[in-house]
């Protein structure tokens, strides 16, 4: 199954990444994650050029990672600067370093060819690191292929079924959708307003709207990797306004990060930044608990689906209807970009 | 490898389903099966149309199931009813619906092209569902691929080696066999009858016969899946009577079923019927505990040899001597069924 | 992986051999071992010729194996002297019986054709069975292939980083090494001799030596299976006499044999015999702990590089400088005795 390479995907959060090694695996290729003195963070290849050992079960000497098996040494840009027994270091001593960038709470790196890495083109999620937003956030490793996370997420009619009793109601699923699709920029974008819907536990508890309420759900999907859902509740009726700040809503930002860890895997970070309630620690709570359970009801399905396809390659048939046009679209940019990425390793 | 299609396998036992969802996997066909209000057994095919989720992860909405994941519906027939987002269903929206007959307390079903299904073909187990027996029954799963158990039930010799101290004694390897076949109706018979045996303590405890035994052993196999063991135990000397009832000896109407699921395992399904101590439950239980025991001594014994053959495909050598005359003949006649049953997948 | 067939290896220590049947994979080939009632090490082949059933999983009766499935029996030459149910024993049924020989403690078995086995060809390690020397050992499982126990053995630079604080001290990377091939014998010789170095807890806590050490390591592989390390211990110092023994040292006689079982896994067999507190069982019982530990820091870590080696089967390079050219030097024998073995199964 092929990857779209040459993109940025997030590797971890930012808070992750610090003095320890941090191992994680993008797009297949093997990374060892650090921060230097300095607090710069560092993605390198995890593989020690002599003999393969991974390198994140080695150890930091100031900014050099020294390896764990013969001692290979490299410094911050992957440069060897030390091997044992003898004083000249062979000239093809060196592992890959790969374009790292740490934005909005996140560490994105590139991964494919670093002449074509642009930092002005990873897409934004401000609320992540905004002061006025709170946010509450986890990874959860996924033992399926991202495409089935893309789905599950541009499809949220899902909700009503899978995740009832947390953020589905009825009117999730009989609400219709509208799909559009900015072929230039690459981003797709699906709507769904429910004008007259019943408020799930999740926003009941955490706005204290009582009855019932007016829902939108705006989904930005920046493929290979960013999806942000715009949710905004307001008591029903409750309508922006003309002019001005929509200061009788309630607004969430609900973010994923998709990252084709292998094959069959992915790391599925999730964050939910609002911006009411915003120093109430009880909300906050409620509202990691409530998308973590909603996030790992996703996982159990997916993780079975993958079971499911990867056990029937011959015969795996889908039949789509409109609730699906988002995600066929999403599948559509991620095929061009597969298509028009770099093959091979990285340089 | 390939499976006998076009044919009627057990896929539970009728108490098994319920309205709860019960999956199996049937010749490597997942099924999902269920009960409807009226008490008819149904058998779908476990997979959404839509996105290929199992239905038995879902729940039952009368007759009917809904998917867990978008609310897909289908009726006991496999007809899709609703879909979520809009109110055309798509003329295809259908899961295969396979054939179900309940007989003789067993759950069959036809795996194949439906137009050739007659369940007046389905091999008779009576005793099992008749009240001058008492039956006490089991289904082991198996990792092994189901030509092992069928090798396994026809040579009992193997009851001297790896039952001992249960239902093996030196007689039973030490007696000649004779076998019959009838390709016409395709049914392989080996008999083998003891004149002068021990008696082992599952007949021992059970019949409370003291002293030795006339034992006769006359197995029927009716391919693919349901093998009988009629079972004589009379003190030793007590033959039958030249007419009239056969009321000196003890009869055990031993059953079992051999499901192949997928290509490396199987579902053993396992009863023992007696016309004796019927109303004993501590008969009952002694039976229970014994033939469960025996059941799993072949399961390790079978799970172990599955991993030797699956290890060696190259060096996987064989040599027969008469006790597998019966084994033989049953490969035979399993490989003509394979040979003319339908291809691909059902209709 | 072709392996070196036609070559004698390490199956069991002797004492692991008895009256109960021992199961051990050499080279891919199933062997079930025992001892006679006279004290003979026997070495078949695990599989029962009629159903292929590992007799291992079966008991002895006398010198014979009876499979434990169906009852057939095979004295300690593979000759089969009963099977079920009929007088005729198949002239064909007989199981491999492999060349056996038990000698410093080890049961070499030959894998191979066995007209070219030669007892005379083993090599040697005396100390193992030597009363002037005391020995630790073990035996530990291995999920790497066996390249890799090689190349960790013939490199010791790895002690300094893999096993710091029991062997490894800063001297042992850092001290160039030499290396000598004797094509003629097939034995690669790899030496480090260290005039002025720290002593490590193994050697400092066992000999009593404090202060710094001049510490000789002079390596023989002999392959495919046997690895000896000559370890010298002194006072800094203190070098051999020109004449008579090297009294005022403490030598250690570090034995590993290393024998491939599958194409991914390897029993890795090892022993320290030494020539100094021969009657202190503190000692023995520290050098078996410290080496215990050392022999699972190499195994948590060749198994790790087996996972990282299979998961890039395209991708794997390697970089090798001067620390490598003993190991280097024993991949080319070993592909050597590869290149010349007999193919296909035992006799």
């Amino acid at each position: 199954m092929p990857f779209a390479r040459d993109q940025w995907y997030v590797a971890a959060y930012g808070s992750e990444v610090g003095r320890e090694l941090l191992a994680r695996t993008v797009l297949g290729e093997p990374l060892v994650l650090y921060r230097t003195e300095a607090g710069e963070a560092v993605a390198l290849a995890d593989r020690c050029v002599h003999r393969r050992y991974p390198l994140s079960e080695s150890r930091l000497d100031g900014d050099s990672i020294v390896c764990g098996y013969h001692g290979f040494t490299y410094d911050q840009t992957g440069t060897c600067v030390f091997v044992p027994g003898q004083q000249r270091i062979p000239r093809t001593a060196r592992v890959a370093a790969y374009p790292v960038v740490e934005q909005d709470s996140f560490i994105w790196v590139w991964i494919g060819d670093r002449e074509r890495a642009d930092p002005t083109t990873i897409p934004r999620a401000p609320w992540l690191a905004d002061p006025a937003y709170t946010v509450v956030r986890g990874m959860a490793p996924l033992n399926a292929r991202y495409q089935l996370l893309v789905d599950n997420l541009m499809d949220l009619s899902h909700e009503t079924y899978l995740h009832g009793g947390y953020i589905g109601t009825p009117e999730v699923a009989n609400t219709p959708i509208t799909t559009e699709v900015d072929d230039e920029k690459g981003i797709v974008y699906v709507s769904r307003h429910m004008d007259d819907a019943e408020c799930p536990p999740f926003y009941a508890r955490s706005t204290g709207i009582q009855g019932r309420i007016t829902r939108w759900q705006d989904i930005e999907f920046h493929p290979p990797c960013l999806y942000l859902l715009h949710s905004r509740i307001a008591p029903q009726g409750v309508y922006p306004p003309a002019e001005g700040p929509d200061s009788d809503a309630f607004h969430a930002e609900i973010v994923y990060a998709i990252t084709p860890s292998t094959e069959n895997t992915t790391y599925d970070f999730w964050a939910v930044a609002r911006d009411f309630a915003i120093d109430d620690e009880s909300v906050s709570e409620y509202l990691y608990q409530s998308n973590h359970t909603v996030v790992m009801q996703d996982v159990t399905a997916l993780n079975l689906l993958e079971q499911v396809i990867a056990s029937e390659p011959d015969k795996y048939q889908e039949l789509s209807i409109n609730i699906d046009t988002g995600g066929l679209a999403a599948r559509r940019l991620l095929a061009r970009m597969i298509g028009s990425g770099t093959v091979g390793a990285p340089q």
